[in-house]
């Protein structure tokens, strides 16, 4: 599924339950796919981020952003990218481009930057075996 | 809001996030309503759940039931009752009840059994602070 | 993944927005997975629900009970088994296995009732075309 | 509840289902929350947001932002401030501060961009009974 340790690509098909009256895909629920997408590419790089939970290290979204291109519908098969942007001492900026092969469309585009944290929110160094790209 | 220390009856008003495609409040979200209704119903007691977790005591929902008999829209103002049906050592049932007002239809019923655990999941005894019926 | 039109199994994996504060796949969320097995086993059977809505036809949750037996935490790979049980002129009985292959436990079992509607709610004979077990 | 029909406050109390399992309110939950302070704004000004709908007028989320600065918990009552900050022939941007009076902290800051579609999401004109700041 990764194409490379720093851009990961899964694949996402939408629930019946993230879908609004309008049929489309709520705005709300891209931020659980987007999380995912965080999720395998830290898999990819060889960490389950529940591990790093386990061991008193997380991460918490301090700031989003995102633009909403196209509806998105119940059942759709998508492709989630997602990549780091930008890594400091305690925080990391991540990219995300949701897309629906079937008919080419670009769905959303985002953009988060975490803070990393300890069990009581205090912002600690971001652990050395997480991969810098 | 409360009527009695034994059943209570909170307004809830559905969101647009909670309605599906067919216009219809999804029937996962039922069960998030019946929780605040337990909270509620705690409250009118005396007791705050989220003190009780502080202190160690959980609640587990081991089974549940449901009949939905209407559906409920985007904005509708609901009532939801609340109510202990059973209570032993170390399980309570529930049973609920959403009706809207507005037309006077039952939109569902429910019950629920939960079990006490401490945090790591071992069954223990009800505190003797939460009310009896 | 399907081993017959009769039965399905599906992979889950539990999503972080899905875990509540104990740290276990909340039981409103269970709900959100059956669906997702009626999706895909109606999609082994050449039936997409997609399409289904599309012409009119709609199933409805009427009744539903689950018993939860161990928690399902973020990250667990679990395996959704769905298989029809009974099927009238306008309703179909599912039930519902989720296990966690890594050591074997059974998460939760469940049952559902749908009833066969129009757009407006009325019931309505289901399909022919739909597979009868 | 409303100050004014330019700016709206509401209460909103944090769901046990709407926390994750850090034990803080999970960031993809602001935007629902967000959406009730719309829904409210519209209703102070006269206008159901369910009844545009029913006319085939429908806003949609182009675009959002977000900071988050402090973890909002279970059963925490928060109050949400939602204003229009500007308005456009077919779009309409909204900010939002979510705090919580308990401890005077600000929990998060956000903005929208909606457009007004119609039915089949074409951009069509803010109707002319929609209040302009």
């Amino acid at each position: 599924m990764a194409e490379s340790i720093d851009r990961i690509e899964i694949p996402i098909r939408v629930r019946y339950a993230e879908v609004d009256p309008m049929g489309a895909l709520h705005h709300s629920r891209f931020w659980v796919y987007f999380e995912m997408g965080r999720t395998e590419l830290l898999r990819s790089q060889g960490v389950a981020y529940a591990d790093l939970e386990r061991e008193g290290v997380f991460f918490v979204v301090a700031r989003c952003s995102a633009r909403y291109k196209a509806a998105a519908r119940y059942d759709d098969e998508l492709i989630l990218a997602t990549w780091v942007t930008k890594m400091g001492a305690a925080r990391i900026d991540h990219a995300y481009e949701l897309r629906r092969p079937a008919d080419g469309r670009r769905i959303a585009t985002a953009e988060t930057t975490l803070g990393c944290v300890d069990r009581e929110g205090r912002i600690i160094a971001i652990p050395s075996f997480i991969h810098r790209p």
